[in-house]
């Protein structure tokens, strides 16, 4: 691995959370999480390829749904434990159908 | 606290990841840590409030540097575990001096 790969801090379950932004609009998209073998793979196909926690699986996002993620750049941030996609997004990005998974507002009448 | 906020599922740590994206450019900024009282604090104020995890204590943004984050909107993800705040940056959000801190690219050739 390289100086910039090398870069990324996974926490202590080896995972680094992965924010997926829209590359054509800006939309925060979702976020999930890479290990180090899920960079690996994303990097090398261009299709986002995260770890599921839930299913402890590696997980390419559409694979089944067809709502596929290309990767058309991706950063790490200045201490190396995020990282940010920008991606062409086929369909909706959330499980629920919705573009993207930040569907619900919070306010601060929330907090009354 | 009502349904939304009572939506947000902490990890084992009491934390929460919170991306911040400039409102009016669409740039993500940066991804730091709320907890509870940090989301509480942010709505109540509309100044992003994060949990240090380096530092052990609260952080109000910019309360140091003056590069403040007035919140414009909040949301929480469809399983409620990652929150996307847009907000009006003053200054650099990044404290290297970058206007974020996804400054770092990462690319195929980083695997060779």
């Amino acid at each position: 691995m390289s100086t910039m790969t090398a870069a990324i801090r996974y926490n202590a379950d080896g995972l680094v959370p992965a924010v997926a932004q829209d590359a054509d609009t800006g939309e925060v998209l979702m976020l999930a999480w890479m290990d180090a073998e899920a960079v690996r793979r994303t990097l090398a196909t261009l299709r986002a390829t995260y770890w599921s926690r839930s299913r402890q699986e590696y997980w390419v996002k559409g694979e089944t749904s067809g709502h596929t993620q290309e990767v058309v750049s991706m950063a790490v941030d200045c201490d190396g434990d995020t990282l940010l996609l920008t991606v062409r997004q086929t369909g909706a990005a959330c499980h629920t159908g919705n573009r993207t998974c930040f569907y619900t507002p919070l306010t601060s009448a929330d907090l009354a």
